[in-house]
């Protein structure tokens, strides 16, 4: 038997059982719960946010650039940080060390959006020029990061992530003060070209 | 003559005649203009948004944190508050009454960003976290607000929205001088994993 | 025999088949370098950026919104305008000229994001709604702005653009001071409905 054959004839036996199950409430939009495969590239990085406080400029990866009507620019709002926004150029790296070769730079914004507790929106890209990665994967989604993780969504890519899709596990690593923190990013693409 | 030949020989006969019309310029890429299949979900959501303007602190769910240079941050910038970035966290319900149980949160911001018409850009997610629904849902688009109804795009979803895309469209539904609005969100999916 | 069994021998089988016909080397994650096929729609525009400078009200597209602590909205801040969230309403046209009966508007933000080049973050929409062209396309990323070229993502569209996904190519086509830009935008759409 060629082997292309069996598969047919394995799909129309599948597809023949399905259709005698017939069951009698129809399910036209079949949601499951869990992705159905897995992921065609699973990628994890480390990247490191040193904000702006108005004294470490020349280390400072982040900066506060909007703030509520209640707030100023050089520190962080209080009410959750709610309004604050920050832009960030932070440096990627392999492992948790924020001394370590850095494989790529993590650039975008992310805003506090909550009143009561931290969370936050977050845009941004992480941008490779190495030998190893070339390209850029885009992210964006909601942060509740109270949560040990949260997923957000990689909404596209370019170069070696040409028009990639998936999801992004983010955990927060390290956090010191107001003034650094190391995100754990998990990258599951499900779309790869 | 049975209708699939029918249609087989139309068509046939259509390329041969579009074949021999022989226009110099090829179309190779057929772009029908309405979506080819049903969405796989359809949601309606609605949202609420009320803007801090300075007296109103405690039931506030989004402030101004970006204004243009001519304006502050506690009252939206004149000419169509171009410039205005809002950050928000409005609860989202089922029907259009602000004080129904809350189903999830609508978390992002908008930027109005235009001089002489009111049209704001969106990026925002639909976070969920009831027995109903659990993840999230992430948008992104223009929204020309003086519009009865106007479309963005679902970029990504997380959790039971695992890896979504689809059209939402807008509608504002009640709209109270410059502090409260409402939005219908009319959410439909076209690829579910 | 039970639907479920009949669904499970059938699938046992599928897998049987599939282990039978056996490569011999895996190849879980195949990652093609270039895209597998040509766009389905390819389009070239031009967007015209025209930023308040504390004189020019009248012929603005844009504004400065947020910057960081050390900075004022007026100008654009040292530091490669580091924290610079800028707003803007830019006619699209077909060629490059600024006076040419604009198609369209492209409308947004970009934030520079690093202290050392100049380099922004972007979301933003082309919006059109000409006898030609109706509906969005929504756009996204990193944009190393001193890059000769450099792509970002289009995240998804609306109305003509219905769910569409690709990767666009933008070029600063002009630059006079720091007012006005001019950059070609080259869209590549590879999921056309």
């Amino acid at each position: 038997m060629e082997p292309n054959k069996g598969l047919v004839s394995a799909l129309f036996l599948f597809f023949l059982l399905h259709a005698t199950m017939a069951s009698p409430t129809p399910k036209p939009h079949i949601k499951p719960r869990s992705p159905p495969h897995h992921p065609c590239r699973h990628l994890t990085f480390y990247f490191h946010d040193i904000i702006f406080n108005g004294k470490n400029f020349k280390n400072a990866t982040a900066a506060i650039v909007g703030s509520p009507p209640w707030s100023n620019r050089t520190i962080l709002a209080g009410q959750s940080h709610f309004g604050n926004l920050v832009v960030f150029d932070d440096p990627i790296t392999l492992d948790n060390n924020l001394h370590s070769a850095p494989v790529g730079r993590a650039q975008g914004f992310y805003i506090y959006d909550r009143k009561d507790i931290f969370t936050a929106w977050l845009g941004f890209s992480f941008v490779f020029n190495s030998t190893q990665h070339r390209g850029s994967i885009n992210f964006a989604g909601a942060d509740p990061l109270m949560n040990k993780t949260r997923d957000i969504s990689v909404i596209g890519g370019t170069g070696d992530f040409f028009m990639t899709r998936g999801v992004a596990t983010l955990e927060t690593d390290a956090f010191e003060g107001e003034v650094y923190f190391r995100l754990r990013v998990d990258i599951k693409l499900y779309e790869c070209w």
